[in-house]
């Protein structure tokens, strides 16, 4: 039986946390959809593998340290539901806000699909407001 | 074995939807802590079953109508994680925003926790970025 809780805290350290790009083709299937992640630039889209590596490159760009530690993981048939928090020093630039060397915090909750040992898709809430809160702070 | 996923499915529905106060006592345990709501006034706190039943009616207040749909419930021991969208008509105020008339629209994602076959607390994410611009646009 596939352990899908493993899988997924393995494609979290490795892709997220790490950013291993080359990791990508283990964990993500051939199509990946996101159903829904309101903010995200790439919410309502299916990417092929390559336009995972390229949405994960240009995501970690101004966040190369960032980390997610998951709090709780809910399996049921394919899918994983996990709630997380996000920290991050925001290295780069990202629209209307240069980089400023802040810790950012963030939370969310999201919902993974797996397509066999692979990873198809996820249904994401994060707090974006708190992450406008804190780069608009002084 | 308590069926949580109905016990939350009723509660969704008699209390948050229908705005049934007297039905707080039949699902909120004694007490009942907010673990972690970003942006919600009651982030953080542990409320009695009044202080439930007042955090219900001034978050209903201006937006009577609302309607919470569950997309998924996955289960685990004695939580249940539900991804959700809302929907509501903002008939009332809410600080900077004089009821508008709008359909607002909210995605968000919680994991409920159960003590016996009442709820005594929640972790939850909600998209009010997505609220925001939602009252913000003209």
């Amino acid at each position: 039986m596939t352990d899908h809780k493993a899988i997924l805290s393995a494609f979290l350290d490795r892709v997220w946390n790490q950013g291993e790009v080359e990791a990508v083709e283990l964990y993500i299937a051939d199509q990946y959809t996101i159903f829904h992640d309101p903010g995200d630039p790439w919410h309502g889209q299916t990417l092929t593998r390559s336009g995972f590596a390229d949405r994960l490159v240009k995501s970690r760009g101004p966040f190369p340290d960032q980390t997610f530690s998951v709090q709780t993981m809910l399996e049921k048939d394919h899918q994983v539901a996990a709630n997380w928090t996000w920290k991050a020093t925001q290295k780069g630039d990202i629209p209307g806000f240069p980089a400023s060397g802040k810790i950012i915090t963030m939370s969310g909750f999201t919902l993974y699909s797996f397509e066999k040992e692979r990873l198809c898709g996820h249904w994401q809430v994060c707090d974006r407001l708190g992450v406008f809160q804190q780069l608009q702070a002084r």
